[in-house]
């Protein structure tokens, strides 16, 4: 398969139904409507909801009747890059080249835009009911709430700042990286997978694939904090070794850290094997993950 | 009915579920979970989860299937109070006469404890299938995303920030409080009834409540913001006239600000006519929500 095309084609569909979903700036109040905007529609690779409709697709269902979660996903994202951005948090200037939202909006209207992103999110997966029954929806508004929360994005992200200047074991970085990351990835998945009705085989098989898939991710950006090109990834290379953060590479060296991404990539790749060929995307999408250059 | 043993008893079922939902203090991160902690469970009215509570009794529902939503509302307002006061929004050292939780926790972790905790409002509403029908839990995840997002609460707290030190009209006002404060009340009591099943024309009733409580309520705030005891309200009496807000004491005085509130709370109180005597409780928290003096 083309992975390239079919990355394209599914990040079309996603950011057509961004523009759908997220409130106009035509309405009031137009500020927040434009720092929200400015935020979640700014270019990016859709990993999260592509996962989602890749997660549907794999289990035999439709990428479109799953849209407002891929949506919700990619809403909750762009929260997280706002309130990490912040003075108060990694207080960083520039996200992949252009201004972070608080330097544009200021730091009251980001930090708003963010709370009111997470809001929006669940809206969005409410919303899903429209195209997926209700005993599908709730599930995965309770999935998606804990990946959001203390025990996966919010809680990591504390523990990360708790981290730093600290001497911290494998087993912590990877606990750390399992919050912070890995969580709504593997959510993306298995709620694709969950709203197109899979089975609980099928759903095992799932969740095991976005453990790897989203521990992965997280090692590979680490290694691209290192390695990667300032002006693709559009903050200042090494930022995670200024702030004194504890990473794969500086726990690992580069060399192990790669391998160990490319472990879990095959775990993941292996864990969905019996799915067919309906799985392709997704395990394209989990070597693309530790390949990527952004 | 003696409203006061009411108020008790109801408060005391939702701190004891509160206590319950929010995750515990040696569960990591420890940190976090003091910090949401500290915020959630301070002294409060707990106004919103009770009116969750009266508004599934009022349609003969029974208040203790309706806890978990009725404690996602307490979680949303101590987030809304976590992100207000802090520095980039109202600065305020003190709420309710202890240190607010930027003082005591720092910036960051109030930040992600405001934003752990609109999280957990959502996962606590999915919880809420396991005592009601998934078709009347996906509903109340619209109506209350919706009431703390743009269209509601940080929608309002984005026009209130940016009205200060501007002329507005009363029309003005009462749109910022609608959204800032009374779309969260109306959707406290209208995800009761909805829980509890009410038919159309119960909803229909208890939409006009809300909205009528919901206002007299703001009204109510800005007035004791002028008239309250600095003790009872735990913070300088006045702070909202030194930052420059637009109060309805401010547009109208304070004698006309009384009476638009009574007024409001004799609307809400007619809304519901029709519910007979379990709607007492309803009847009695409107017009406490007007006498209160804190």
């Amino acid at each position: 398969m083309q992975l390239q095309s079919y990355l394209e084609e599914r990040r079309g569909l996603v950011e057509d139904a961004l523009d759908r979903f997220i409130p106009r700036t035509d309405e009031p109040p137009e500020r927040l409507h434009e720092s929200i905007r400015y935020s979640v529609l700014a270019p990016g690779k859709r990993i999260r909801a592509i996962l989602v409709i890749a997660g549907a697709e794999a289990v035999g269902g439709q990428g479109r009747l799953v849209l407002p979660t891929a949506c919700a996903l990619e809403c909750i994202h762009a929260f997280s890059l706002i309130h990490d951005d912040l003075p108060c948090m990694d207080d960083d200037d520039f996200r992949r080249g252009r201004p972070t939202n608080h330097k544009v909006f200021g730091e009251a209207m980001a930090m708003l835009a963010g709370d009111a992103l997470l809001a929006l999110a669940f809206e969005l997966i409410a919303d899903n009911a429209q195209t997926a029954p209700d005993d599908r929806v709730v599930p995965v508004m309770k999935l998606i709430s804990r990946a959001a929360g203390t025990a996966g994005m919010v809680g990591g992200q504390v523990t990360d700042i708790l981290s730093e200047g600290k001497e911290i074991t494998a087993d912590e970085l990877q606990a750390i990286h399992t919050r912070k990351t890995a969580e709504l990835i593997r959510a993306s998945v298995l709620s694709g997978a969950m709203l197109s009705g899979a089975s609980g085989r099928e759903l095992a098989a799932m969740e095991m694939y976005g453990r790897g898939v989203g521990l992965a991710f997280q090692i590979a950006d680490d290694i691209l904090d290192v390695v990667g090109d300032e002006a693709r990834i559009g903050k200042p290379v090494g930022s995670d070794a200024r702030q004194d953060k504890v990473t794969y590479p500086r726990l690992f060296g580069l060399k192990e850290s790669e391998r160990r991404a490319g472990e879990e990539v095959e775990r993941a790749i292996q864990a969905i094997a019996s799915l067919g060929t309906a799985a392709e995307p997704l395990r394209e999408i989990a070597r693309y993950i530790v390949e990527r250059d952004s």
